[in-house]
């Protein structure tokens, strides 16, 4: 995996080195700024700066009046990268196969480091690092940005997030390197093969956070295979028959309880195999968008601004709570006006029935998830303001505050109506019939707008840029040079992080785990969806976005939660259809009280087993934690002789 | 809090070294044994030894023939002492108020640090460090214990434990400070006074678990003065009219949510202060009964027993957990029985009421009682057999199997009565009855089994020794010198640790959560047997037991996971309760059927309800978070430093 981008660049006349990573500063920026961030990237750090190599991007040769001249390549030499490597903290496999923090002292007993470490490290990993350094390079003594009075600066303040923050930084992101783009898009979705997603290339190529979510959808699609060959012969023997449905639910709740346990197990694996279970985090920064009172951290003793958490709770409790449930209450409001609208179409259907009315029957439907999308769309505005507003000092406490709002939101207004027909009208046809409305258009909505309509978009671009540079070349080369290259790709759109990917899939996960026992061939449908979204967002990591920067996560966070979350709310549900069911009905001829009593002790014998099923299941397979375990041993062995080593040599 | 043993010490013409630690050997231990085990114990840390001072006990003013002479006292230099502190990660004060791990090369700036360090370890701490020392203390080339072929060693093996699983070792035990526990005894409970207890001084001479337990159980009593202030009114006043009980069950699930939330915050307060909160547990010991075939611990790479974990869990899933479940069948058909027999017997007194049919009516009630009590011994010792032959590798994992079997039989024996009575005879006078019944007459049984008898036991036996040394002393001397104490406390009980304590603190718990909303003195009985218990236990602990070892312990372990699951099944007792009052049936005349189902519905929600708030409520206070995290960011960049400066040197 050495970097070839190199040979490219010659071409440009520029001196010698990789570009790994980009920043674009807006077209007007100040000259005097210019000039003094890059000295402070050049300088080494030993002086205080970041010890990067940076240079500007040339015009290229279809420069036109247009383009914006500010584009600064960023990389760094290897024994740069390197040091870098020990700074973020990352695991690298060791000679004896356990992962181990890598330093610069011990570097040749790591595996695959030879020589001067040339290629040892990935090109994302090289990325993440120039990330960290750019990020963690502080002003010194400027009071502010040169040329910029307004854009304060403070001792041990970020000068990148402060740049960002003023806009004055546009964006940094990482390179796509096109061979082993090509190599990667090649074994991941461009043969037509039976074999598993090539995990580690994506984690090689995109990192840890992205492999993980691929990995999730592998092994969600398997998990969802059993129950999809049960929902079949369901399907083919028994449609009509929807109380046969006792067994489906509770082959249901024992399902999701065990497929999130033992994907917590296939997710410590493959962190422990990328290096990034053990790792320690570092302390983390405030996001770029966080204002406050200047004061000092009372962790650090660095300043940094300082905002009241009394007062952050205030505004949580006080105003994003409060309008949180306001929207529950206005999605509410909407669903039963839907109900209202389908029963007076029903009415005028049967009492003068025509092609009109027919046309009719279907349009509240159609209004009602009009309407839904809009509402989500809306609210995810409202959601992203308000979450913002609350002041987050750190980048995970805001994604988490975001990700509930836009979890319980989206829950609520996907699940309400399917709640209400199973669960006060009772009617387990419409239920079935509206599941499958439901899943088929939210699928094909989701695969359109998601894939096709960025990369038809993003491919009218790509052909205007190749158009523009053929004109000056030699037509029959094809292959953009590297200035072209890096302003196709600043063109192109943001991926904005695996949110989106994970939320599709806990509403997937939701339909199948709540109610799929009414029609089971909803996981045969969710499988087809996944198998077809493991190519569509393959393509579009490849194609459609800009590369991420890689983003070392040792687990799927805070969706672990929100799908376990999921599975107890599906042992009630799937609990209550049981309970309503016909057959099971039939047992208590005479005492509905007594089916009742039984369906809740039933269901609290279960979510009690399902909690100590949480218990006795290890979160991380045996073999894992002695590996861990063995490592910690040793680096507490090796901590005592060489504290002792190091008080004989003073 | 200097040890001022040493001037009693100075009679037995013995050199002057405190005595911290008594080891007691079978009276016939062959001699080459202890000449060998002394020699491991003196030879110096560097050489393989464990450093320590350790003299025979001479035979004081009242030798008699048949006392054990193999009593050895073991203590060592301050030196020793402080580089122990260092190997088992003490943490103390250091000068800027936070608490740090302890190193010598550091230890001038730790608070309280002067001269030769004389002082500042507290004699509870002193002790523990010996007992790890002793217990660390590993085989090397011996193949087995001199004289005893076969007690056998490996390298690596600990000596202390294989003459304790050997029975060689009887016991190896702390001693008394007569000065610090006249004092602590003093502050503790010999004043009537309104303050609350010395936790400080508890936790400074028995250590950090016995002091958690007491704190746990100050915290308990005052987490309880609400309920039993709220529930006096209600006997006052509303004694017959048990449906008003509605307010009080749901006062009920709110109190013991959040009692066990603000504990844990508590609990990290002081475990913080007392530096056991962040202190890193050393690598665990199997414990002395575990026996496997020898192989290498693929942590540690040190040769020990193996057992394999599939066959561990065999056992307990095959034998353990029948057994378990066999027994509480049991339980279930004596209380059947009970009831029958209680039946019978009022029908007796009915037919033909007379004086001994009015007392036929309270034998099965005393039958009933005593074979619980009966009961509950016979399955003690039944689980601490299992547990022993599960062969834990870890004290903690035996622990924790034990207290789970315990706990569930426990919890059946004691309440499955009062569930029968509750929902299914749906007699609420009879519950409230039976539960004042099983609430005073348990309370009564403890207090004087657990104090009162081993006291007056071991009254009878310190006055015999004092009567014996007086024979041959001047009369009027009452204080008993060093052999005669070392004796006499060889033969006190011993502290077989806070699993009884918190197992009653857990039933008591228990009766107030569960059932109080219909027997509201519940909290008030309580409230006093906790003032009592607080005296009795802190009695029995300065004068009934030996001096236990501290156990550095961060917090009550699995106990708070057991009284966590009691305040689950306390909202669903608490809202079943709820649903089955007379008062609230009034709102539903017509249908049973909706009141159970609103019933379902509002515990559904408190459930949901809990499991938010102990999300929102941190564990941990902020502003000991605040510490913690500063603590662990300075050590991060110390370590950054001190690698790269020992790179440098090197």
């Amino acid at each position: 995996s050495q970097i070839t981008l190199s040979a490219q660049f010659y071409d440009s006349g520029t001196p010698s080195f990789n570009p790994l990573v980009v920043l674009e500063l807006i077209s007007d920026t100040k000259e005097e700024a210019i000039a003094w961030l890059l000295s402070r990237i050049r300088t080494p750090q030993q002086a205080g700066g970041a010890g990067l190599l940076v240079e500007q991007l040339g015009p290229g040769v279809s420069a036109e009046q247009k383009d914006n001249p500010n584009l600064f390549l960023v990389g760094a030499s290897w024994e740069r990268l390197l040091s870098g490597a020990e700074d973020v903290g990352l695991f690298k496999e060791y000679s004896d196969g356990s992962m181990r923090g890598f330093t610069c002292a011990n570097n040749h007993n790591f595996k695959d480091f030879q020589g001067d470490g040339a290629g040892f490290l990935s090109m994302a990993e090289c990325q993440y690092i120039i990330k960290h350094e750019l990020e963690t390079l502080r002003a010194k003594d400027e009071t502010h940005i040169p040329g910029y009075s307004n854009a304060k600066l403070y001792p041990g303040k970020s000068i990148i997030r402060r740049l960002l923050s003023k806009g004055i930084l546009i964006q940094m992101f990482p390179l796509h390197h096109k061979e082993e783009l090509k190599r990667l898009s090649f074994s991941w979705y461009k043969k037509i093969k039976l074999s598993l997603q090539p995990l580690d290339e994506i984690r090689h190529y995109y990192g840890e956070g992205q492999a993980l979510y691929f990995g999730f959808l592998e092994y969600f699609t398997f998990a969802l295979v059993p129950m999809a060959l049960f929902g079949v012969p369901y399907y083919m023997f028994d449609w009509e028959d929807y109380d046969k449905y006792v067994a489906f639910a509770v082959f249901n709740v024992v399902w999701c309880t065990i497929i999130l346990e033992l994907w917590k197990r296939s997710s410590a694996t493959l962190a422990y195999h990328w290096g990034t279970l053990s790792r320690k985090k570092a302390f983390e920064e405030p996001r770029p968008g966080f204002h406050g009172v200047l004061g000092y951290n009372p962790v650090t003793d660095r300043e940094e601004p300082l905002y009241p958490n009394a007062k952050r709770q205030l505004r949580i409790y006080l105003v994003s709570l409060p309008f949180v449930l306001l929207c529950l209450y206005l999605s509410l409001y909407v669903m039963m006006i839907y109900f209202q609208m389908e029963g007076w179409a029903l009415s005028v259907h049967d009492q003068d029935p025509s092609f009109w009315t027919g046309v009719l029957l279907y349009i509240p439907s159609i209004i009602y998830a009009v309407v839904i999308e809009a509402m989500n769309l809306v609210y995810r505005y409202a959601a992203e303001f308000l979450t913002e507003w609350e002041n987050h000092r750190l980048e995970s406490s805001y994604q988490n505050h975001l990700v509930l709002k836009v979890l319980v939101f989206n829950f609520f207004n996907c699940f309400a109506s399917l709640f209400y027909i199973a669960f006060v009208m009772q009617d387990m046809v419409l239920l079935s019939q509206s599941l499958a409305t439901l899943l088929i258009t939210s699928q094909i909505l989701n695969q359109f707008m998601e894939a096709f309509l960025p990369y038809w978009l993003q491919r009218r671009r790509n052909k205007k840029m190749i158009r523009k540079v053929q004109k000056r070349r030699t037509p029959g080369d094809k292959e953009l040079p590297l200035a072209e290259q890096v302003r196709l790709e600043a063109d192109m759109s943001t991926y904005l992080g695996t949110f989106d990917d994970y939320l599709e899939l806990f509403l997937l996960f939701g339909y199948v785990s709540l109610f799929s026992c009414v029609y089971p061939l909803a996981a045969v449908l969710v499988v087809l969806n996944n198998v077809t979204e493991v190519y569509s967002d393959a393509f579009k990591m490849c194609h459609v976005f800009k590369r991420p920067f890689a983003d070392p996560a040792a687990n799927i966070g805070v969706w672990q939660l929100a799908f376990e979350t999921m599975s107890v709310i599906a042992v009630v549900t799937n609990c209550a259809l049981i309970g309503m069911s016909p057959q099971v009905k039939a047992y208590f001829p005479e005492s509905e009280t007594q089916l009742i009593l039984w369906t809740v002790a039933i269901e609290h014998g279960l979510l009690a087993f399902k909690f100590i099923l949480t218990f006795l299941i290890p979160d991380v397979p045996k073999h894992i934690q002695i590996k861990l375990a063995r490592l910690e041993f040793e680096s507490l062995e090796a901590l005592k002789k060489k504290v002792n080593r190091f008080v004989w040599i003073l």
